[in-house]
């Protein structure tokens, strides 16, 4: 069950935060999956130490390791200068802004650095970097004619964003569980900027939504978690597979249903 | 119509960003109103520029002007200090956070930077001045019974956000008109500072809530926009003045009704 069967015509998949959690996972199923994209970029913020990630790209020679620090714009731009270099005229298929971190504060301890630092990671990082990958997404894009379904297999943008998020669902005993406020807001800015992207990338033919992976057991998520990192991203990418327009600006589950904003 | 009606048995109201706008205008209904609150404090970044303000408090003895700049955790808490003495014992009514900016940016022009300075001034600055005006809020809180109804005669937190916060309605045509990214993204966050701060602050009695004063024609919203200062500002005061429990943690429209995050 590793959920890529519909990554069979998606070329290259790029994932944001893969030295752990579910980036890791998301590359491993992708690389160990009967049906693995061409090329899967796997980046981290510091590429030596993510031993894990190593041994995986030795095992499967279509993951490529790349640096990039999400929060540095010359990272950024060098790390697309890198992937360009990689992918050349087929452009990328797949971008998964995976990389977040939870910066815990509740009301009393939250400071307006904890608020800044984790906005910038969450939610302006996506941002930047899918500016960065733009001129890519639309190199894939443009492969197929301009009335192809939307869908991972010509260009997709995917945020990794949480039920924290919604502000709807931020009431009653889900709120009093998670007073999380640099992450919830974080995540409320990133369905909103992922929002605010689908309606600009529309008419390049680039899909572009919001999944919530679940509360998984990862170093964020905590042993208590009910999902097994390996359920998480084997539903998540059964899901990102199946993507059509029906799914352009949503905000998804890891089941598949809609979440309320 | 000034708006006011209901603010006779509230005694004391805050107003940030009060030097121009709505914010001005939100001082001056109250303070030419019929029933207008026994203390107005108006805040500014830049007290000695803020002229029309200066005039208006020299014409209304109820008016007391003080410096706040909303982005500096110094400012905040000198602020909340000398709104202390003023108070004392009374405690702080009704908190309207409405000092906000509009860092004009499109997906293209759109920096790291653009994002994170909205972000500060419109989302984390009305958290840390609720966080330092809780001490008073709770005082005027308290003076009524625990089981007294929610309201601005006990104690309110009023944070100004705005439709274009909210993340349902920016798709088809309304998302096509204003491609704000950090504006767009630094509302929605606000209402998410809005909806965790009413979970907070339901056990002292004290209202949050989120209000979209309309499009208005202020240096912000431009001369284009269809509604006065005046008839937005006496319209968000009729709301203000009717809220009870029922909409703690809500977000309304300057005519009362609720909107979709």
């Amino acid at each position: 069950m590793s959920g890529v069967a519909n990554f069979k015509n998606c070329g290259s998949v790029l994932v944001t935060g893969a030295s752990r959690g579910l980036g890791l996972q998301i590359v491993e199923n992708l690389a160990s999956g009967e049906f693995s994209p061409r090329k899967i970029i796997a980046t981290a913020r510091n590429v030596a130490g993510a031993e894990t990630l190593q041994e995986l790209a030795g095992k499967y020679p279509n993951i490529h390791v790349l640096t990039l620090d999400v929060v540095s714009q010359d990272s950024i731009e060098k790390c697309a200068e890198e992937v360009d270099l990689l992918l050349q005229e087929d452009g990328l298929n797949c971008l998964i802004n995976n990389a977040g971190i939870n910066v815990l504060a509740d009301f009393h301890s939250v400071t307006a650095e904890k608020m800044t630092e984790n906005y910038h990671t969450n939610a302006v990082a996506p941002l930047m970097i899918t500016k960065a990958f733009l001129p890519l997404l639309k190199r894939a894009a443009a492969r197929e004619a301009a009335d192809d379904v939307m869908g991972i297999q010509r260009a997709a943008v995917i945020n990794i964003t949480s039920l924290l998020g919604s502000v709807e669902l931020n009431w009653g005993e889900r709120a009093n569980n998670f007073k999380w406020y640099p992450y919830r807001t974080s995540k409320s800015a990133l369905n909103m900027v992922s929002r605010c992207m689908a309606v600009d990338l529309e008419p390049d033919g680039i899909l572009c939504m919001a999944i919530h992976p679940g509360w998984v057991r990862t170093d964020m998520g905590g042993m208590m978690a009910p999902l097994s990192p390996e359920e998480s991203v084997s539903s998540v990418l059964s899901v990102i597979g199946g993507l059509t327009e029906k799914d352009h600006g949503s905000f998804l589950n890891f089941t598949g249903e809609q979440l309320p904003w």
